[in-house]
C-alpha cells in the first residue's frame, strides 16, 4: 500500500522444545512485519519432517489442527513477502525435499547473487527446478554433495553460494543456522529453557519468553543436535555488510538488530536529522507508522512540539473497493486520516523514514495542505535511495527511484513540499555506532560490497516479483 | 480485545448525490471505529428503498456489485457493535419496513430508556417484534401514527421515546435526521456540493470532501426533501447532556465532536492530568492507541520525554489461536509489544484513557515490568468509572467496574503499579470548555440526566449483549 | 438450471425428542429437494425459542455448534426456494417474533391468496412489515388476536387466511400444525418413539426412523403440548384440492403423498402415457432425474427397451463458468451427457415429466440428435401446463408457458422433435386413484379451486421472485 | 463415501487451439469422475509455460481470471484423486519444472512399478524430490538425459519407467502423449478442427465437440508440434493389459474405452450375470449410480422388472455433520433413499458393480430389508476382487478385500443377504470382446502382467494415501 522498500523474509527455528511447532507459530507471528504474503512451518520428530504452508497472515493461516499435525521437538518457520496465487505457494518456504542425505527443509532470508550461475550449472548437470527461488539452489548443492555426513554436506553447499543468506534448516534430527560471512541480514540466537532458538529479530524471542544470547555470527554455521551445539566457521574472511535499512525501516522497533536497539537508533536518526536539517515550524508530525520514532527524536532535538497529525486507518481490509469514477481520487486518504486541529494554519515538519518513488509522499503533502497546513517541510530519516538492493530486499529498478533520477529540488517540486531534506549518510552511520564500516549502504551509494550479477535484468527476473501464474522462468 | 467501554453505533446519511450509496460506504468506512460487527446501507431512488446489510467490516462487506444494487441519490448507513451470528444480522441496521406511511429505513446511535415500556404497550396493542433492538419501537410508533403526512408521523413517533437517540431515517423521497433534546450522541450536518450530509463524526465528512456546517441541534428534527430542508423543534426544553466519553475515548481524534477538536481535548486531558498527578519519572509511555494524545499532553506538560514503549501489533487477525496449555499465558502480549530499550531500568509513566475491569491494565503493567521498568506509574486521563451507561454505550454492570468496588489503593494493588492516579472530574470538565453543565458524566458520578429504567436487569437484557442464537427475548 | 416449476418449501416439526434440533436437521436434509436456497431451524426449551437460519443447503449450513445452540425438545424447520442475498435471508423461515401471546416461530409451505388484502388492512391498523413474505400476515393476525389463550389465537388467525398453507408453528411449550381445508400441500404426521413428528413428506420420517401415522387432515389444527395432542377443525367444509404436481414432479419418489406412493403414481403415469401415446421406437430414454420413473413405466408398457441415454453430471458446482465467446454454446451439455452408443442410429422416445418454457427440451432434443438419434419422440407424463399456480409453486406467467401460447404442433416445431405428446388429464387423474375430484389441476385447466387475487400482477410481485436487494415492496 | 476402488487420474491435452486453456477446463470437467481432489492446467504460448493448480472440483476451482492467466494455444490438464492439504497440492499435477531441456509440464494417469528403484538411484546421483509422486521420476530422467533434442530426451526417459502410464506433456512449443506398451490406462486421440486433442476418455471430446480418431497406441510416443505430428514406437513389444475395471466401474458410461462403448459393455455384464446367476425375484434394483447399466441388462435378460428402489441423495455436501450419539446410526442412509413402495414385500435382486470391503453392501442390504424386502439377492457384475492394483488404482491391501479373505458363503453371511453371486471371469472377459488376452484382470486373479515391486509395503507408502501433512517420505 505504501511506497516502501520491502523486506522479503523472516525466519525462526527452535530445537528441543516439546511445543516446537506452537513456538514457531508464535515466533512467526512476531516476525509478521518481515513478510505478509505466505507463511510456513516444518517440524521434525526425530524420524520424519512434516510441513504446512499457506498464503496469508500467520494468525489467519494456522489453526490448532494444523499445528497438531506438526509433531516433534524441532521446528523452523518462515514468513515471506512474495507474489500471489500458485507461484506464491510454490515459492513459499520452508522448502522440504528428500535427497541422498535424507529429508531437509530450509528457510532463507536474503538473496544469492550467484544463483543464476549455479542454477545454470546444476541444470546442465541434470537438476530440475520447481520454483523461481534462489534458495532451491542450496538444496541441489546439498543433494549433490559427496560428503559422508549431513554436517559436511551443509558446509559444502553453503560455502558455494554468495550474497545475503540468513538460513535455518531442519533435518530429521537437527537444526542448522547459517549466516553469510558479510552478515547482511540479522540472525539472533537465544535460549528458552534448554531449547535453542534462532530468529531474524529478537522480538520473536520476547514474545515466547526466550532470552537473547548473541547473534549467529557472520560466517558461522551452527549445528544443533541432541549431542551438541557445534559452531563452524567455514567461510574465508569477508568484510561486514549489515543492512543499514533494517535499522532505518525494516526491523520492529522493539527488536535489537546487529546488537543495537532499533528504537534507539531510529530515534537518534531523528535527532541527527533535526540537527542537520533544522527548519522553523510549529509542529512535528510523523508519517505513521514508520516515521514515529524518528519524529520523536526530531521533536526532542528541535524543541518543536510533536503532534499526531496523521492517523493510520487500520480497517482498510483486503477488499476495500475504490468507488466509482466520480469519487476515485481517494488514494492515501483511506489509509491516513489528517487531523485538522493539528495541521490547520501550521508550519508542519513531516518526518518519514524514506522516499522510494515519491508518489505516496506527494499525496501525503497534498493531504496535509488540504487540512490547512501553511507550510510543509518533509524530512527523511535516511539519505536518498538511489540504487536497488540485490541482497534480499524488494526494491524497484534504478529508473523508478525518484532520488536516482531527480535533483533534490526536483523532488521538492514533485512532492509539492516547501522543503525536502534527507539525513546525510554520515549522520546515518553515526547513529549506528562507531563501527560504521560494518554496514552495507549500497542503496544510498551504489557501492555493492559483494559483486552483483552482470546481467541485472535476468537477475531481477529471477528474484523479484513474477507474473501471477509464472511459476518457472 | 481490550477492556474498554464500547460505542455502539455510527450513522451516516446523504441527500442529493448521485453516488449516494458509494458516499455512504465511504462515510461508514470513516466511522468504522464506532462499530465493527455489522454494517448496512439503505438507498432510495424516489420510488423504492433498497437495503444491504452484513456482518463484518465495511471494507470487507461491500463490493461494487452490492453498491450498484443500491441506486438512488439518497442513502443512509450504519455501523454497529453487536453480537455475532443470526441475531447479529437480525439486529443489524438500517432496519427497513413497510407500513401505512410507506417504506422507511432507520439508523440509530444511542439507547432508549423507555423502550421496554413502549414495547410492552405496543405488544399489548398487537405489534410484533422481530428483533431485540429498541430502535424497532420507533418504527412501530411511526406505523401507528394517525398523522396525515410522514413528517408529522416522524415527529409524533420520536417525541414519544426517551433517552439517547441520534437518528437518520430514509423514506422514498426524503432524509430525516433527529437528535434527542439532551444531545447525548453527536450528529453533524454538512454539505457536499448541493448534497446534504449527516454523520456521527466530522471525520466522515473529511473523507468524502464534505464541509461541516453545524451540528444537528439537540431536539432538532431535520427533514430533507427535494423541496426544502425543514428544521422542526418539537421537544420540550431539556438540559444538555453530551456524552463526555466521546471526547475521552470513543471519537476519532481527527473529528470535531460537540463543536470541539477531539485531539485537542484529549491532549489537554493529558496536560491537566500531568498538573494534577505529577510523578518523578524517566519516560512517558502511552498505552496504544487510545492513550497517545493524552500521553503527548502529559509529556509536554511534565517535561518527561515521551517514548513509544508499547507497540500495537496489527497482525492479530480474527483467528489468532491460543496455543496449547503450556504456553497459554500470552494474553495481551500478542497485541502489544513492549520495547525493552525504552523501558529497561526506567521509571515509567503509563498513560491510558480509562480502566474498566482492570484486568488489561494489570497485564500491561506486568509486561512493562518484565521489560525492565524500575517503576510503573499508571495515569488515567479521566475519573474512575463507577456506573454503567444507559445511553448507548456497552458497559459492564456496576459490580464489574473495578473503580465501583475498590478503593484507589486496592486498584493500585490489583494492577500491581507503583502508583495509580486518575484525572479529576473537575479537570475533565475544564478540558471540554466553560459550558461544563452541557455534559453527561454519569459514568463517573452515577447521576443520570434522564431517568433510567427501574428494572435495570430487564433493561440490560434488552440492550446489551445477547446469547448468540437468542433472537428475540 | 432446468426449466421446471419449483416447489417453494418443505416443513418439519418435532415435539418431545431430546435431540429435537438434530432431528429437524435430518428432516430438512431429507426435504432438501423442496427448497435449496435457504434453511432454518427454531427450537424451544420450555422457556425460550431460539433460531438459526442461513442461505444454502442444509448440509452446508448447519454444524454441530449451531445445532448445540438450539437446545430443547421441540423444534421446527424449513427449507425454502427463494432469492439470494439480503432479501433471501430476510424472507428465510422460520420467522420468529415476540408479541402479546409470547414468542412464536412459523414455517409455511404454500401461498395465501388473500395476503395482499390482509396486509393492506393490517398496515392501515399500524402493523409494520419487514419482509415480502405472505407468512408474516399470519403472525400479525396472531399478535392482534384478543383470544385469551394461544390456542384460540392460533385458530383465530389461521381461519382468516385463504389459499394454500401447510404450517408448523412453535411456541415456548408447544408445537402446532395446520393444514388448509383444501389440503393443497401435503403434511404428514408420525411418531418417533413418544415424540410427535410433522413433515411435508414421509421421506423425512424414513430418514430419522419415525413411523408414519396419518396425514394432518385438510382443515385440521393440531396442537401438541406436554398435556395432550389436541385436534381442532375450525374451518368450514371445503372441497379437497391436493396439488397433483406433487405426484408429477415435486415430491421425492420414495415419499407417500396424499396417501399414495409417489414412485408408483409416477410409474403409472408412464404406463398410461405409453398406452395413450404409443410410437414405434428402438429405445425409451428418460430425461434425468425426474423422468426416470415414468420412463420405466413407459418402457414396461410399450415393450420398448429402457436405456440410460442421458446421464446427469453431478459435478456442475455453483461456480461453473461459461468459457469465452467462441465456445459459449454449451448450455445443457454441461449438465447432461448423451450416451452415443445408446442413441446412435436409434428411434428414441424421450420421457420427461413436464415442459414449461420449452427451451430446455429444445436443447435436449438437439443434443440427442447430435448423438446420432434417427428420430426423437418427446413424451410428457402430464398434460400441457397452461396456467400459473397461486398456491405455493414458483411458475412463470401464463405468457411464458409454451403450452399456453402454442399449439401442439408449434411446440413440436419449437423443440424440433419428430413428435411431441402429453398425457391426458383423464390419464393423469386415473393414476392418482378414484377420488379424482380431490385434486387441484389448475395448472392444466386454469380452473382455480380457490379464488385467485384480482390483481394478478401485484400478487405476483408479492409472492414471486424479487430483485436481489428488494427487501420490502 | 462409497466403498469402491478409485481411479487416480484423468488427463487432457490440446495443441493448436486459441482457447487451449478453456478447452482443457471443459475437458477436465468431463473427466471429473476420474479424480475429484485436485485439478490443474498448464498452458504454453510458444515462449513460456504457465500453470495453475488447486484443490477441489474443476468447476469450483477455475474462474475466468485464472484461465485468462494461462494464454497460449497448447495446454494440458489433470484431475487427481489425492490427499488433502499441503501434500495434496504438492502432489497435484501438472508438475512444471525447468531443466536443461527447458520447461516441461507433465500429467500422469497410471503408476510406475519401478519408481522406488529409479528414485533411489536418482537420489544417489544428487537429485532432489519435492513430492511423493512417482511422476517426478520421469522428470528427473528427462532432465538428466544427454539427448541432443527434447524429443529424444522424452523417449530416453519414458523408456526407463515400467508399469502403467498414460502421459500428456507440454513444452514451450509442443505437446507429447505417451502410453505404456501394455496400454493399461486408456488414452484417446481426436481432432477439434485443426487442433489435436488427447484425453483419458472420449466423453471429454464429446463435450468440446471434438471428433475421436483413434486411441494413442500402447507403446506409442506422439509428439505434436507446429511442424508435424510424429509417432514413435520406442518400446520393445509387450503383451496388452487394458484395465478391465475401466469397463466395470471407472469410465463414464458415455465414453468409449479401449475401442468399446462402456455403456454397452456394462449392460452386457448385467445380461451375462443374469444368465449365470439367475434367481427367482420380483424386482431388479440397481445400487446407484454405478450399478444402473448392469441392472438394466440383468432385468432385460431375466425378465424381472427393473425398479428404482434406491435413490441417491445429491445434497450430501462436503460438510454433512453426523448428529450426536443417540442418532449416529445413519451411515449410508444419508446417501441412499430406499423406496418402500418398490421394496416392501418383494424378493429383490440388488445389482452392484463390485464389493471391496463389504461394509457398504452390508448397510445397503440392511436398509433394503428395513424397507420391507422379503428376500435380498446381491448380484455383482464382476468377479470377486482379491488382489490390490499396482497400476494406478487406489485399492486397499489384500487383507482388507473381503473376497480375498472370505468364502462366498462368509461374504453372504457378512452382508446378510439371502444370496450373493458374482459374475465369472469368463463372463466378464466375454463382454469385452474376442481379444480377451488384451486385458489385465489382476485384481480378480492376482496374476500381474508387469512384475510388481518386491517391497510391497514401501511401494504402497510411495503411491497411496499419505498422512495429511506428510509431504515427502
Amino acid at each position: 500500500m505504501f511506497d516502501k522498500f520491502k523486506d522479503e523474509c523472516g525466519v525462526f527455528g527452535i530445537f528441543g522444545d516439546l511445543e516446537a511447532a506452537n513456538m514457531t507459530y508464535l515466533g512467526l507471528y512476531a516476525l509478521q512485519h518481515r513478510g505478509q504474503e505466505s507463511a510456513g512451518i516444518a517440524a521434525a520428530d526425530g524420524r520424519q519432517v512434516r510441513i504446512s504452508r499457506a498464503m496469508g497472515y500467520v494468525a489467519d493461516t494456522f489453526d490448532g489442527q494444523t499445528l497438531a499435525g506438526l509433531p516433534g521437538s524441532t521446528a523452523i518457520g518462515h514468513v515471506r513477502y512474495s507474489t500471489a496465487g500458485e507461484s506464491g505457494l510454490l515459492n513459499a518456504q520452508p522448502i522440504l525435499i528428500d535427497c541422498a542425505h535424507g529429508q531437509i527443509a530450509i528457510c532463507h532470508n536474503g538473496n544469492l547473487v550467484n544463483a543464476r550461475e549455479l542454477r545454470d550449472d546444476l541444470v546442465r548437470r541434470g537438476s530440475i527446478f520447481q520454483s523461481n527461488s534462489d534458495t532451491e539452489v542450496i538444496l541441489h548443492l546439498y543433494a549433490r554433495s559427496k560428503a559422508s555426513n549431513v554436517d559436511d554436506a551443509i558446509v559444502e553447499s553453503v560455502t558455494q553460494v554468495q550474497g545475503a543468506f540468513s538460513l535455518v534448516m531442519l533435518m530429521r534430527d537437527r537444526l542448522v543456522a547459517v549466516r553469510d560471512p558479510h552478515g547482511f541480514r540479522p540472525l539472533a540466537l537465544g535460549r528458552l529453557g534448554d531449547a535453542v532458538v534462532i530468529c531474524s529479530e529478537t522480538c520473536a524471542m520476547d514474545l515466547i519468553g526466550a532470552t537473547y544470547e548473541r547473534d549467529v555470527e557472520p560466517g558461522e554455521v551452527l549445528i544443533v543436535s541432541a549431542d551438541a551445539v557445534r559452531s563452524i566457521k567455514p567461510f574465508p574472511p569477508a568484510p561486514l555488510a549489515h543492512c543499514i535499512f533494517e535499522h532505518v525501516y525494516f526491523a520492529r522497533p522493539d527488536s535489537y538488530v546487529f546488537g543495537r536497539s532499533v528504537n534507539e537508533v531510529r530515534t537518534d536518526l531523528g535527532r541527527i536529522l533535526a540537527k542537520e536539517q533544522a527548519v522553523a515550524a510549529d509542529v512535528v508530525v510523523p508519517v505513521p507508522d514508520s516515521g514515529v520514532c524518528a519524529a520523536m527524536g526530531f521533536a526532542e532535538q528541535s524543541g518543536v512540539p510533536l503532534r499526531i497529525g496523521l492517523i493510520r486507518n487500520h480497517y482498510v481490509g483486503r477488499t476495500f473497493i475504490q468507488p466509482q469514477a466520480s469519487i476515485r481520487h481517494f488514494g492515501v486518504k483511506v489509509k491516513l486520516n489528517p487531523v485538522r486541529s493539528v495541521l490547520d494554519g501550521m508550519r508542519v515538519i513531516l518526518v518519514d523514514d524514506s522516499i522510494v518513488r515519491g508518489t505516496t509522499s506527494q499525496k501525503i503533502v497534498k493531504m496535509v495542505r488540504a487540512a490547512g497546513a501553511k507550510e510543509v517541510h518533509l524530512r527523511i530519516s535516511c539519505p536518498p535511495t538511489i540504487s536497488p538492493c540485490f541482497y534480499g530486499v524488494d526494491t524497484p529498478r534504478t529508473s523508478e527511484l525518484i532520488a536516482a533520477t531527480h535533483t533534490l529540488n526536483e523532488i521538492r517540486e514533485f512532492v509539492e513540499a516547501d522543503s525536502v531534506a534527507y539525513l546525510s549518510l554520515e549522520g546515518l552511520l553515526s547513529a549506528v555506532g562507531t563501527e560504521r564500516s560494518a554496514y552495507c549502504s549500497s542503496c544510498y551509494t551504489g557501492r555493492y560490497p559483494v559483486a552483483i550479477p552482470s546481467d541485472e535484468s535476468s537477475y531481477l527476473q529471477l528474484t523479484l516479483k513474477l507474473d501471477k501464474t509464472e511459476a518457472v522462468t
